[in-house]
């Protein structure tokens, strides 16, 4: 039998993993395909016993359906249990088992653009939703000095923080003084779809108070330069795009399907070539 | 969105349909592709709501899902009513509507290889499954001499030919009866599975009392040239192989998901190629 692979999501149609996956299918000599799967969360029950009806044999999972799905599988591995969020699900055995590479893919990313030791450097999140949850759950695991949490719904950023159980020193601020206090931190995350196409004209958050010397990141890689990221470089800011947490998460979960390491620079300019941009 | 379409049966490993609707789809310049699913029966309820919460463009049914299937759906067209058997189903707005294009796929290649009316002929079709149904209702409707059925279970027989309510004459006869008075009939039809890839030695019935002028149609086109196609042609019969079926009702399946029709020339030189055989 020929593997199916895919995303289920919504929408899913500017995604870039059917672009990267099959790419890396072809590379590997397997004949298989990957599809995007637009789900609406009523639906998501049916998707995912249809998943496993039809063989599918691994598919990824994107907004707004990475915490919601975890019911619907029959087995969470611990990093995903963790994180409480799934974005790779892999059929094993007649089971569905959801896995979360995630968090790896953004470390890996944020590592190679930081200068200083993770215990050195204090961090700002914007946002506290699934994606926010894997990278703080992760970056608990290699202390870094100060992590703080801001969103829109400040019970959210209280209720992560408590999740780590005091693993990592973190606070939960209001976005207003986040925004007043922003020259504290050496490293600002953002996680929220803000600014994502085609809502390109959206910002999290003002950067006027922030320090020379931070380090500003966006998960979002569609556009690669986010409004955001644009205003950081305007600052003369060191930016971190999403594409490298992107093809990251992308490439470990094609070697959990497959079994096989993709190229993840070739990955990369795919992604870029796509968007028509240049990385930061 | 990029269309998925699809195949679902049991099992499917062997199937053509991936080969030829991914070869029209690239012609047709379409951006989507066509993947054979593995459903077992105990699946097909969760594989059907899937295949809708999934989005899937549309897709064929086969053995053994064909008429298990129609439960599933939201409305049945009325030939696949009439048939009482779907192999074809489109997504029309979020609805799963049930077609049958075998009838007409049968039809098609039956009648090129006919020099007189069916009004003239006798027929025995051996078997009572869906794809008999399919053959059965829709000659019902070009009145032939006669049309006799042999099934191993009498029964099912018995109870297709009181679906036609009279439109067509009629007998179910026991399968050594069958070959008994194998001398009355001008077309012959099977319809089961016996004889395809990997039974390849299977054979329906013993021809050894056929008239020499008859002709022996078999719906298996896996392998192109069956045990019982070998034995009519080693007795100087004239045959009708099953890629002439199965290409008509694929491609009439495409016309539905597409509203274009394709090269139904190529799909037959596409699947008589990869089986490595040639046409009777």
């Amino acid at each position: 039998m020929k593997p199916l692979y895919g995303l289920i999501g919504y929408p899913v149609g500017h995604s870039m993993s059917p672009d990267i996956h099959n790419a890396a299918l072809k590379d590997a000599g397997i004949d298989g395909h990957y599809h995007g799967f637009q789900v609406e969360e009523h639906d998501l029950a049916d998707a995912v016993s249809g998943m496993k009806a039809l063989g599918i044999s691994g598919f990824n999972v994107t907004v707004p359906h990475k915490v919601e799905i975890m019911q619907y599988l029959d087995k969470i591995d611990v990093t995903a249990e963790r994180l409480r969020a799934v974005n790779t699900v892999r059929l094993e055995k007649g089971q569905l088992v959801g896995y979360n590479t995630d968090g790896e893919g953004f470390l890996h990313s944020l590592l190679e653009a930081l200068d200083q030791p993770l215990s050195e450097l204090s961090f700002l999140m914007i946002g506290a939703g699934g994606a926010a949850r894997a990278i703080y759950m992760t970056m608990a695991e290699y202390a870094p000095k100060s992590f703080d949490i801001t969103n829109r719904t400040i019970e959210k950023a209280e209720s992560l923080i408590e999740s780590a159980e005091g693993k990592i020193t973190s606070s939960a601020i209001p976005l207003n003084q986040a925004e007043e206090r922003l020259g504290n931190y050496d490293v600002i995350i953002h996680t929220t779809s803000i600014g994502m196409y085609p809502n390109v004209e959206e910002t999290p958050i003002s950067l006027t108070k922030a320090k020379k010397t931070v380090v500003v990141c966006d998960i979002v890689y569609n556009p690669i330069e986010t409004k955001l990221l644009s205003e950081a470089a305007g600052l003369g800011l060191k930016t971190v795009d999403g594409v490298g947490m992107f093809v990251g998460q992308a490439a470990r979960a094609f070697e959990l399907w497959t079994g096989i390491t993709p190229d993840a620079r070739k990955m990369k300019s795919i992604v870029i070539e796509k968007l028509g941009g240049t990385p930061c």
